[in-house]
């Protein structure tokens, strides 16, 4: 058996999620179809990060293992061309050690999620970004994000289906910057609670728009309580980009 | 009645053109539909340019006439609301006197063109851009542009279709740079011809593949003849970006 990392880049529009459903289309079902398609092998694809229905990735970090030899350009070559003409792709593949595992090896991930701030509907970014209409005030927003950096009980930020068995995170940065018409939040942790960054991005919004005073994040977070949520945005704007192991 | 000059986005997908069309969707009978809702009125869209089926904008700029009185703003509002859920917003909208015409009062239009130079198959930019899997090699592709800049006789990379009465034309510009695994395209000129801006590309990704020499693009314009063509680029990775009026 070899074991093999892949890069994905992935449109999380059709599907439910990442991670296997019983009901309905996943990023792992479509990569595990594909290597049984090439291989015959029922492999198991284990992920750095489990995204929900309708968030995308630039740069998810998997792995499968394979006992059919492959150079990696070919397999991912092969992944490529039975993944068609679902909207994944392996964009880098490569061999690693038998203890090399894509979600427990992991020790940073990094997400970037992307407001377009403007009354127009989308249109060449819709289902890629969240359209807010009201102005937002991207400064104030960073400056509110900064109660959120550091170790934290992040209950307020956690889905009622979060999996994980501590809220206690440590987030290392949330940074909000402007760039034209869109707004872009940068978030980078060793790991996230389910819904982490989509609530947190609710209650910066509510900053932005005015309708909560800077100090009122510090509070939401102190409430430890998920009725303190501001708003939790939508996954159209959430991409995962990357996912860091130690000694790359 | 008041003219309004309106500014479009649009994802071309899901249209056969900018123009109206006898059988099929275009991107003129959405706004056109959208300013009779509104107003019961049957109001003629013009615009800067006719862009093909699949090929996108940034920024077209277009007019229509109005008798019912509205103010800019509240005409951009109605015509979003009545354009959902087709992917065209109005992205600004202002008044304009009964002489300033959209196409004919248009000196100088702009067009960008994007190539994602890279093996993998598109996932987030599917029918958004270009994939072209081998080495582009975008300074060759920049300096042979250099030879389609000026005034030429450009029948070699016009449409069988073009309606112009001359394929004499100015080229102001025809820039090649690399971002990463994007590979740009920029193109100004007063007018294009039909198909022009996609059999440059076409063409500049030959040198870009090393299948043309750097020479074979000024030797296929002073061929004056389609079948000098080299390839004719898809119209996915195409982009209206600007048009510009005297006075802007």
């Amino acid at each position: 058996m070899t074991r093999y990392a892949l890069t994905l880049e992935f449109d999380g529009s059709p599907f439910m999620g990442l991670q296997r459903q019983a009901h309905g289309p996943s990023v792992q079902q479509s990569v595990e179809d594909a290597v049984h398609a090439i291989t015959g092998e029922t492999a198991i694809m284990h992920a750095a990060g489990r995204t929900d229905a309708g968030v995308h990735a630039l740069a998810m970090r998997a792995h499968v293992e394979i006992e059919k030899p492959f150079t990696p350009f070919r397999l991912m070559e092969a992944i490529n061309a039975k993944l068609r003409p679902d909207p994944i792709a392996v964009i880098a593949c490569e061999e690693v050690p038998d203890d090399w595992h894509a979600r427990f090896s992991c020790i940073g991930r990094a997400y970037i999620y992307r407001i377009v701030n403007r009354r127009a509907p989308l249109t060449l970014e819709r289902g890629k970004a969240w359209q807010v209409a009201k102005p937002l005030d991207a400064q104030a927003m960073h400056r509110a994000a900064q109660f959120l950096v550091g170790r934290h009980d992040f209950t307020t930020f956690r889905s009622a289906h979060c999996q994980a068995q501590s809220p206690l995170k440590t987030l290392d940065r949330l940074d909000v910057r402007r760039e034209g018409e869109h707004v872009l939040i940068e978030a980078e942790a060793r790991s996230f609670l389910h819904h982490q960054v989509r609530s947190m991005v609710g209650c910066l919004a509510m900053v932005g728009m005015g309708r909560w005073r800077e100090e009122q994040v510090r509070e939401a977070l102190e409430a430890r309580d998920r009725q303190a949520l501001g708003l939790n945005a939508p996954p159209d704007g959430l991409y995962f980009v990357r996912a860091v192991y130690s000694g790359e």
